[in-house]
């Protein structure tokens, strides 16, 4: 796959400006030259293929040229909502699921959580998921929702929604379940969801669903849950 | 989930002595005295309680209680057979095949790999699932095979073996269609496999299955595959 860049404004009349530090890698790290043909994609499902024409001090004007095809989505509109890591496995989160095609992430706010969602975190997770989009050709940027608590999400998880917890005590998870309907996997702290937490999501209707005999890490529960409907 | 510790020589007559890493991080890290208590596991899937009985130098006597309950193992014995990912991916990829059940990881050799299963290499993976089997609660180690190219597993993928391989231009994976047999799923490197490669794999009966419309990672392609198993 070429290199591909994004557009965080939307082209107009075939013509896009690449800014910050997309524009500076272009210019200064793949030292670019006026006439080069890159691809940039646009976040919200668009991709191109474009023509350097100007290279500015922090922006580089593109000349857009044919349409490139995106990928199809998945077949199932699925929402994260996970109590978020520590550090590097924040990164690793949002990079495995944005590959994986999950539609949106919910910083998930839980009684043992270890780590907040703070504004600079959430502004760290929405430039991973551009990174990995640039990388594994996603045109559609994973949604970084606003942080939920487990009590809104089971108060109102929405219409239609199908809703699975990852639990060690759960049946299994049978992929055809949710038969094209919007899912929420919830997926909680190392520490466990509280009695009460676990509580409010099955009393929403939601599943307790098991990955396997082991203790996951909470990426590898939201990565495993992710896969299920690839 | 307490602390546990690995036992690489096998408990006699009641009695464990832990050596090495294992002994130094229990005796200076954790500072453990005589009397207390831990949980060691032999690799082979069994655990105990077991009681500090000497502090040596770089071993710690210990003297073994009740038996663990072991986790159960999962379903299908599965093994990745993967184009191992450079530097910290490796590391990622043990961990979370490990906390998924996987059973064995064979290093995969391609025509356009990119990291060598040097024995440092073979020999950093083993301690990584060690790491992971401590922090999961696996009392069986995940193996890490011999390092083992397309064409070989092709002539040879094994007895009554479901075989896989991840492709972007595969079919859809069902879960089901393993039936509860031994399953080998191949993941290629970054650049793809070969033609020939994939050839020699369908030639040998297996099937090329799809992880959705984006360029996974190699390390992302492993753990959507072995999830779907768990």
């Amino acid at each position: 796959m070429s290199e591909r860049f994004f557009l965080s404004q939307p082209p107009r009349d075939g013509r896009a400006v690449l800014a910050g530090d997309e524009a500076r890698h272009l210019a200064r790290v793949m030292r670019c030259a006026v006439g080069d043909e890159v691809v940039v994609f646009d976040g919200r499902g668009s991709s191109w293929r474009a023509r350097v024409a100007t290279i500015g001090r922090d922006e580089v004007g593109l000349e857009l040229g044919a349409a490139a095809t995106a990928p199809a989505l998945p077949r199932v509109p699925l929402t994260l909502a996970v109590a978020l890591p520590k550090g590097e496995r924040q990164k690793w989160l949002v990079e495995k699921l944005t590959e994986l095609g999950v539609a949106r992430l919910v910083p998930l706010i839980t009684t043992r959580g270890v780590a907040e969602a703070t504004p600079a975190a959430v502004e760290r997770l929405a430039r991973g998921v551009i990174e990995a989009c640039k990388q594994c050709g996603r045109d559609t940027l994973m949604e970084i929702a606003p942080p939920r608590s487990v009590a809104e999400i089971a108060r109102d998880p929405g219409h239609g929604v199908t809703l699975v917890v990852a639990d060690r005590d759960g049946g299994p998870l049978e992929p055809a379940a949710a038969d094209g309907r919007p899912i929420i996997a919830v997926v909680g702290p190392e520490g466990g969801l509280t009695a009460e937490e676990l509580a409010a999501i099955e009393a929403a209707g939601g599943r307790r669903v098991s990955l396997g005999p082991h203790v996951l890490r909470v990426e590898t529960a939201a990565i495993a849950l992710a896969a299920r409907w690839v």
